[in-house]
């Protein structure tokens, strides 16, 4: 059984974070919370989200898996106000999502879990150098690296925390000093990540006051951010891309 | 002969009014006002609308017919601002409409009214249910009941007012019981609507503080609009969709 | 040698006044600021822009010409903040344009001036009737002409002055009288113009609180606006087109 409430904003930010990367997502349902790990069709980055039911205004659950359509749940959650509460409830009989706002009630029918692409494996990295920064800087970052190549170098230089994106006459860099940042541990750190990822996840990233960025030399990038008053957390891993010269 | 002043709001929501069903129309003048009554192209649902002279600064009419391309109109309406007073005068000679507006003069030539589509004579009807709205609450409904269907169902059980639209995997339901409304009589009623024709008219009502929807079995829908403060009145007439099962 | 630090508004606005009318452009820089001439691809309309060193907040430079990618710069521009400061500097080795902005740094290639059409000789017209006008003027009356015409007459009669446009079977016509207008030499003027240039002189036209317009009898159009708080102009001068009936 799953029975919850939870403020729309907070449903709307955590359906988003998901749908960064992947367009149908297995939702693992225990008495503790909500939790999804996906990863993106091309294998090249991967979601990993935990919602707490503190996090709710009421949560009820046994063991269970739901098979969510984000992009339709994200529709749904559209017509919602930010201050509305929303009830969800399985159906046990139909097996279906019954979501409700303000007398207003959609039932939506759930996907097989057993036809969602299956969980990663989240690999433990240890990774030389923290940033903390603001969400905003990361998304300016990106979209400035944008307008002049689909890849972008995260790196550090000692106390230098940068951001450089370099196309075939122009260039883009960011630099960073510790003191500009929220945190940081020094180090030394570049490894090139694809914009088309990067932008997904700085939309989702840039909305948070504080983004926690773990960064190596050519190794993949992860990305936390706390969500629904931190009662929840989202982290993305991104594979880098390897220089071809 | 035809000169007046009025308004720019509330000659905008008058057009935009008439504009939900039709493209062109024509508009009766007489030394009380105007009034315009259109049926949609595949004869589906009627709009009814009167202003009366009460709705203007200024109003001098003899009896006529002005044929109005509800587009343009519109379009010269998007210069005005809401506090703009504006001036019609029909040009006797060319017969066309001089709109003006703050020291801007369009002439607008007119379409031959024997070319527009004859005016339908509008049905009475005595609907057992009767239902006053806040058109916010109608234009949710209709949005929601679009994700999902291409009809819907308003009706009645008793006290409870509803409207709710089924597609193949997923549904829409809103309830709303008699102390959630502004008015209800009572009864029991349910009729299926094509979203096209909901959608476009809800537009409108969506604006309005106040709507009254009249209902039955498998009949037509009745649904009626104060504008410009009370001075004038729009209503839908809508056909039912007949289920075929 | 080129060093300067700008408010980004005057930067933003100065680029949108010539890209009004050309896609690149040669900018002249001198100890005393910069300067740009430029010509449509048609012949048809010119600009001429001028910013004095006193606009900058700093500004280093001796003789020297930029050849500018104007859409480009106006989209790096769209990433500063209204009241950001702009650095740009010149790096003489690889001779591309550093443009920096709160931590980040853009480093734009430069077009080859030899590449760009060359600057035009900017005739002297003596014309009867000049017209001081508020630019919002402006902007309702093109935006009103367009939607009957591809052209407007700009013109004066005595103390009136008038902007028209005559389509198959509708008309725009603005009429100011003298003390509508912020200031007006009277005369009698009237030149047909294409609306293709009005409509995008008129972007820049509009933000401006004051226009002056000099008009004659199917003559160019000279139209001017202070930047930068009075330490810039922009005009632009607009050939008539030749009636033909």
């Amino acid at each position: 059984m799953f029975k919850a409430v939870i403020g729309a904003e907070k449903l709307k930010d955590s359906v988003e974070s998901i749908s960064a990367l992947v367009d149908e997502a297995k939702f693992r349902i225990t008495p503790d919370g909500i939790s999804v790990k996906a990863v993106d069709p091309a294998n090249v980055a991967m979601v990993s989200f935990e919602l707490s039911k503190d996090a709710f205004d009421s949560f009820e659950a046994s063991e269970g898996e739901l098979g969510i359509d984000l992009a339709k749940l994200s529709s749904i959650m559209d017509m919602a106000d930010k201050t509305d509460n929303i009830e969800l409830e399985l159906d046990e009989n139909t097996h279906k999502l019954v979501i409700q706002m303000r007398g207003l009630s959609y039932t939506m029918s759930l996907l097989d879990p057993s036809s969602i692409r299956k969980e990663p494996k989240v690999p433990t990295l240890d990774l030389p150098v923290r940033i903390v920064i603001r969400g905003e800087d990361i998304k300016r970052a990106v979209k400035a690296a944008e307008k002049v190549s689909d890849y972008m170098y995260m790196g550090a230089n000692g106390d230098i925390f940068f951001m450089e994106a370099e196309g075939d006459t122009d260039k883009v860099r960011v630099e960073m000093a510790k003191d500009q940042l929220i945190d940081m541990s020094s180090g030394d750190a570049r490894s090139l990540f694809s914009l088309d990822y990067l932008t997904d996840i700085s939309k989702v990233a840039g909305k948070a006051p504080e983004v926690t960025i773990d960064i190596g030399k050519d190794y993949p990038l992860k990305l936390k951010i706390k969500i629904a008053d931190g009662h929840g957390e989202v982290s993305y891993m991104l594979a880098p891309r390897v220089e071809t010269e």
